[in-house]
């Protein structure tokens, strides 16, 4: 925190500062555990501000999600890997993310978790992201010549899912290169049973 | 609630409808969501009660995954499965859980989600659990005659932790069926190299 950043900046800026605070606390400590006064103080923003911005805490962590997905892109069209081939691309998605802390996983999985019967538009958000994943990963399985795309676009996506949730569990990136292999594993196969 | 259970009775039977009021709360609701008011009422005791058996919320929490622990049972010699062949018994794994309401997934990695940067005691468990279940997976690919057990246990491990995760996120069961399928495909792959 700087001592530019006080409460009395408001405007565009403190709504910034209010996302930006809820991308690190949300995703470090977790939604349920950050109360809207701390992430009103990590922002430099008073709750009032706070509630100016959003009409609710709920309000917040639907727009910190929507801002992830704005910052990751469309996971079918990654400007980094556009040029490389279809199986390079999937295999992209499995790189060992680098440490940094705590392992916390998919930002989208964990916040279905945190939501549980509670925060619905949360859950909506959530499963359209995870749908346009499965699509993206669908589409790229069929462009390497899987024999059963839609198949292995949702066992790729679960191969991530499972990837992210085991290290978080276990609090270690090793799930990422075993997720990597079995995706390896399960494209060949898919690959081999269309050119058999 | 029965109206046997008030308030006033204690002894064993209070600790017990605690543990089973938070396997209720924590796994459907949420661990940081539910708080020790609210066990207390779901459980009909009073708050005082409650600290009397357990010094602190995260105490409880400690308890409800051992005692889920308890009644899973070991992975690696679960008694319906123990006169199947080991890959019977993987596959079995993958069997898609009763519908009951919203699908919650894995309770020890949800736990882990929740956790984030406290509880440590609970992430030890969490781990602890994950663990066991990788060994005996890894076991049980040995049996089947995998290539490499070590890699295809932890694969099938993350299918299992893959398949639950991505249950909650998108709330249906169908991840389940993927990941059932995919463990099929990579055991027969493993099995392959070895006979090869």
């Amino acid at each position: 925190m700087t001592t530019q950043a006080g409460p009395q900046r408001g405007g565009r800026g403190a709504r910034q500062r209010i996302i930006d605070a809820a991308v690190k606390l949300f995703y470090q400590e977790g939604i349920n555990a950050t109360g809207v006064e701390r992430l009103a103080a990590e922002a430099s923003v008073s709750k009032r501000t706070l509630y100016q911005h959003f009409p609710s805490k709920t309000a917040v962590v639907e727009e910190y999600l929507r801002h992830i997905q704005r910052t990751v892109g469309d996971p079918a069209h990654p400007s980094a890997t556009a040029r490389r081939s279809p199986r390079s691309r999937i295999l992209a998605s499995f790189e060992t993310p680098p440490a940094a802390g705590l392992m916390r996983g998919c930002p989208f999985h964990n916040a279905a978790v945190e939501a549980a019967d509670g925060m619905p538009e949360v859950h909506e958000i959530v499963e359209a992201h995870k749908r346009t994943y499965i699509e993206a990963m669908t589409d790229l399985a069929r462009h390497a010549g899987a024999a059963n795309p839609r198949l292995v676009g949702h066992q790729l996506a679960l191969l991530f899912e499972g990837a992210a949730a085991m290290s978080t569990s276990l609090n270690e990136p090793a799930p990422w290169t075993y997720a990597r292999k079995a995706a390896q594993t399960l494209l060949d196969d898919a690959v081999s049973r269309r050119s058999a």
